[in-house]
C-alpha cells in the first residue's frame, strides 16, 4: 500500500481526537497535510483549538490546523455538548495550545493544496460536517479530478438516525454540503452509524486505553470514559461507538472493513427526513452505484490497530 | 379475548388472501363485517374479484365484499405485477367468483357500518393501500371515535424499504392516505416489513399448507410457492415473507407479536423519501408516541396457528 | 344559450351568498340540482346553516342543501372570520333557518347526481375550497366524465395572495382539493383575485342594492356594507370585491369576462408558497394549457346583471 | 451623496454591460472597487471575457476584474443565451480583451476587500446569480459587517416569472445563494421585474445611445437592439427592459425609484416554484420587513441619467 496524503476535516470532539492520533500515529501509512477544522460538535473556536490540543498531545505541533466554516451552508448550526460535553473533549483535561492556528482559511487550504497537487493524488476525510470540502468544491471546481477518494465519517442506513428518527449527526448538521460532495463525482466512501455502532469502546477496550500508561493513553481514557456515557444508556450498548477513527483506520487497513458500493442519496428537501442518507442497498432503483459504504468492521482488529498505534506515540 | 368485529381493507395479492382465509377460518374471534377492496398489488377490479375467489374459496359466499379506491388520493397508482404476478394471486387457480359485488362503494360502507355502531367497537385493518379509510375519515370524520383500533401491515423502521429505497409498498402507493389515517389519533398498530420479514415461509412451511390436502391448502401452497420466489432472490432469505397475515394473526393471538410504543411519522413531502414510515424508535425527539409498532414476532407460533386455522376451512 | 344544471358548492360566506342569490334568481339560465356546503370562510355547521338561510331569504326552501366535509384533505382548517364576522355572513341580520338539511352526505350527492346524469351535463361551481369535489372524484373517478366543467372562484395569478405572500383563501385551505380537480381533466376555468379585485362593490353599487327595498337588497347590502371594509382597509380600494358571483355571472354571460387559457399548477410541496396557483401566463414553459383563466371583467356590466337579477327575487 | 465604494458582480450580459458602462461612467458617484464574475446568462468564460471586453470599450483597462463560480451552488447551470445570443453580448461586436483576468478568486476578492475595510463600508451590487456573494458569505461570516447594502436586480413581485411561471432568471439559476445573501442580514434592495419591465429600451431611447455617436454609443445601440426583440415579442412591450443599469441608477440617484419596505423569502424547496421571490408586499403576515423593493421608477429620468453619463465615456 503506498501512503496516502490527506486533508483532515474535522470538528473535535472525542472520537475525532481520536482519529487525529490515530493518524498522526500512523506516518507510514498517512501523510497528515493539514487539519482543518469546522463548526460541528461543538462551535468552530474550540474545534479549531482541540484539534491545536490534539496535535500538541501527540508531539506534533509541527502540524498546520486550519479554521473552517463556522456555520452550515444553509441552515442554522446544531451543536452536540450533550454528548461531547462543553469544550467538545470532555474527559481530556489538556491545556491551552501554544501553536498557532494558520492564518488562512481552511477553504483556501483544500483550494491550493489541490490546486497544486497531482490528479487523484489527495484524500479527505471528513469527519464533521463536510461545509468546508463543499465550500471548496463549490468555489473551485477544478479541485475534484485532484482527489482521490472522500472518506467519511456519517450517515445511517440499516441504522437509524442519532439526531433525528432518520439523520445521524454530520449529515444532519449540514445535508446540503454532504450532497454537494456526493455529487462531485469524487469516489466516495462512507462509514455510517451501521459500522461505528458495532465499535464500541467495552470496558476491557477501554482499559487497553488507559493502560498505555501515556499521556495519549491517559487523554484517551478520560474522553473516552466520558463519551461512552450517552450511546450506553441510550442504546443498551456494552460500550459507546468510536465512530471517526473508523475512517483513519479504512485508510491504514481497508480490510478491517466490508460494505457494499450502492447507489446514495442525500435527503435535503423534507424537514421529516433532512439529512438522511438514502442509500439503494438491495438495488431497488437499479441506478449505477456512486458510492462505497461499509456496514460491519472486525472490530477486535480495529481496537487492536488502534492501542497499537496510540502506543507509538 | 372479546371477539373482534372487523373491517378488511384489501388489495389480493397472495399474502391478502391467506389473511382473508385466516379471518374467516377465525370465527370465534373475528367478526368479518365487510371485506373492502382497494387498487394497490394490482388494479382495483382484480383485487375485488379476488377477494370474491377467497370468500367463495373458503365457502362464505355469504361475506360482503366492496369495491373501493381504484387510485390513490394523489398520486398515480403504482402495482406490484412483477411480485404478484399479472392476476394478483397467480399460483392460486381459482375460477371465477359467482358472488356478487355489493353496490354500494367501499368509502360508503365503511362510514354507514361505522355510523351505526357504538364508540370504540369496529376494527379497521388495512392491508393494502389506505385509500378507502382515509377517504372515509375525511369525508365524515364522526367515524373516528367508533374505530376501536386501526391495525394495518406496512411501512419499515429498522428494515429498509422494498419499493424504494425507504418506503415499503402499501405506504408508498398512497402516502397521503397513510397520514390521514394515522393522524386521525385513531390508536394505531403496525406490522412493517421489520415483522413480516421473519414471518417467512420456509420449505418446511409450505408443505405445511400443501399437507393440509384441501382446496385451501392446495391454493395457498400454490400462491406461496410463486410468492416466495421474489424475496427469496433479493435478500437471499430462505423463503417469502407472508406480510398480510400478521395483522389477522395479531388480532387473535397478539402475544405472538413485540413491539414499542413510539411517534411515527409517514414522510409525504420529499420524492426521494416519500412514504417512509419515520418512527422514532430509540425516542430521540421525545415526541408523544402514536403509535404501536411491531418489530418482532414468534415465528414458529405464527404459522402454527395460521395453518391449524387454515385447517378449519 | 342552453339552461346549465349546477352544483353549487359553497361556504357562505356574504359573498358565497350574494352568488346563491343570484343562481336561484337566474332560473332560466341555471337549474341549481343542489347546494353542497364545505367549511372555509366558517365552519361547516355555520356554512350549512347560512346556505339553507340565504335560500329561504330568496324563497326557495325547495332548494336541497347538503354538508360536506368538514375540513381540508389533508390540513387543519384555516378559517376567515376576520373579514366575515363571525356568522359567515355578519351584516345580513337573518333568523334560523327552517328548511332542513339533506341527510345526505354533499360528497354522496354529488357523486350520485353525476352518475345518474349525462355525459358532460354537470356544471360544479366550487365557491369554496375544493374539498367536497376532490373527495367525490377520488372515490368515484367515474363522475369526471360526466361533469361539463368546472367553474371556480380561487386562486391568484398576477395578483398576489390575500391569505399568504402567495396564497388566496380558497385554494390556500384546501391545496391538495384544489389539485385533484384540477388534474382531473375536467374542463377548469377560474375566478382569481385578478378579477374579483376589479369586481368591487362601490358606495354607488352598495347604494342600488339597498335601493332594491326588498329583503334581499336589504341583506346583500348589509352583508357588503359589513364585507367591503376588509379590503378597502388593506388594499385602499374604493369597495369590497364581490368574489363569488362571479362564478355564477360567468355562467349566465361569459362575455362580461376575458381570460386566457393556460397550463395551471397548484404548489403542494413548499409551505412558503403552499396553494400558490401557478399559471403559466406568458407560455414560458410552453406546455399544453389545462384552464382557462379569467384576468379581467366590464365590471359595470357585471354588476348591471347582478343587481337585476336580484331585483327579481 | 457621498460616493460609494462597490463590487459590481456581474454575468454579462447585454445589460450587464450597459450597468458596467453606467457605472464607469460615474466616477463621482461610484468607486469600483473590482468586478466579480459569475456563470449566469452564459457561462464563466464569457462572462469574465466580456466584462473585460467592456472595461476596456470604457477605456478602464485598470479596473480588476475576477473570475468567480462556474457553477450555482447546489444547481446545475442553466444559461440564456435564448436572449442574450451565443456570446452574451450579441451586437456589441468587440475585440478579445488584452487586459488580464486577476488571477484570485472573485470570491477571494470579495472576502479580503471586505475584511480589509470599514464596517457598512462596501456596497455589494450583484446583478447576476448570487453564488459569489453567498460563497463569501458561508465562507467567511466576518465580512457581513463590512458590507453596507447589498443591492441587487433580481426577482418579481406582482410581475410573474421570465424564467418559469414563478421565477425570475437571476433568482432561479441559484436560488439558495440569493437566499444566503438575503439571511446574512445586511440591507437588501432589490430591482425585480417590476421594476425593469418599466425601463423599457422603446425605439426613440435606442436612438438617443445610438446618437452618442461614439464607440460605447454603439456598441450599447447594437446591444440592445439585439436584447429588445425577445422580451419585445413575448410581453408586447414597446422595448426591451434594460433590467441591470437600474441598480447603478440606484446608487446614483434613488430617488428615481419608489418601492416598499417588506419581509422577503425565497422559495428554495419545491421544483414548481424554485426561486420565486416571495414578498409580502400587503403585510399580510405582518413579519419585520427585510428588504426593500422598488416595484416603479421614473423611466424618463433613469434614461436621460444613463444616456448623459454614457456620454461621458
Amino acid at each position: 500500500m503506498t501512503k496516502k496524503s490527506i486533508i483532515l476535516d474535522c470538528d473535535p470532539g472525542q472520537d475525532d481526537a481520536v482519529a487525529i492520533l490515530l493518524a498522526l500515529a500512523s506516518k507510514d501509512d498517512i501523510d497528515v497535510l493539514g487539519i482543518t477544522t469546522v463548526a460541528g460538535n461543538v462551535p468552530l473556536n474550540l474545534t479549531e483549538s482541540n484539534a491545536r490540543r490534539i496535535c500538541e498531545l501527540a508531539g506534533r505541533s509541527d502540524i498546520k490546523v486550519f479554521a473552517g466554516a463556522s456555520q452550515p451552508l444553509m441552515r442554522k448550526l446544531v451543536t452536540a455538548e450533550w454528548i461531547h460535553g462543553k469544550t467538545g473533549i470532555d474527559g481530556a483535561d489538556l491545556p491551552d495550545p501554544s501553536m498557532a492556528l494558520q492564518e488562512a482559511h481552511a477553504v483556501s487550504f483544500i483550494v491550493e493544496t489541490c490546486l497544486a497537487a497531482e490528479d487523484s493524488s489527495i484524500t479527505i476525510c471528513p469527519i464533521g460536517p463536510m461545509t468546508n470540502v463543499a465550500l471548496a468544491m463549490m468555489q473551485s471546481p477544478q479541485i475534484i479530478p485532484k482527489i482521490r477518494e472522500i472518506v467519511c465519517m456519517g450517515g445511517a442506513v440499516k441504522e437509524l438516525g442519532n439526531t433525528t428518527p432518520a439523520a445521524e449527526f454530520n449529515i444532519y448538521v449540514d445535508p446540503q454540503a454532504a450532497k454537494v460532495v456526493l455529487e462531485s463525482g469524487v469516489p466516495f466512501t462512507m462509514m455510517p452509524l451501521d459500522v461505528t455502532h458495532k465499535a464500541l469502546v467495552t470496558p476491557a477496550r477501554l482499559q487497553n486505553f488507559k493502560d498505555l500508561n501515556s499521556p495519549v493513553g491517559n487523554a484517551c481514557g478520560g474522553m473516552l470514559d466520558f463519551f461512552n456515557r450517552f450511546d450506553m444508556t441510550r442504546y443498551g450498548f456494552d460500550g459507546g461507538p468510536l465512530h471517526d477513527p473508523c475512517v483513519i483506520a479504512y485508510l491504514i487497513d481497508p480490510e478491517i472493513f466490508s460494505g457494499r458500493k450502492v447507489h446514495l442519496d442525500i435527503e435535503v428537501t423534507s424537514e421529516l427526513t433532512m439529512g438522511q442518507t438514502v442509500a439503494d442497498w438491495w438495488d431497488v432503483e437499479e441506478k449505477t452505484p456512486n458510492a462505497y459504504i461499509c456496514d460491519d468492521l472486525d472490530s477486535d482488529r480495529f481496537f487492536k490497530l488502534l492501542t497499537s498505534r496510540l502506543a507509538l506515540l
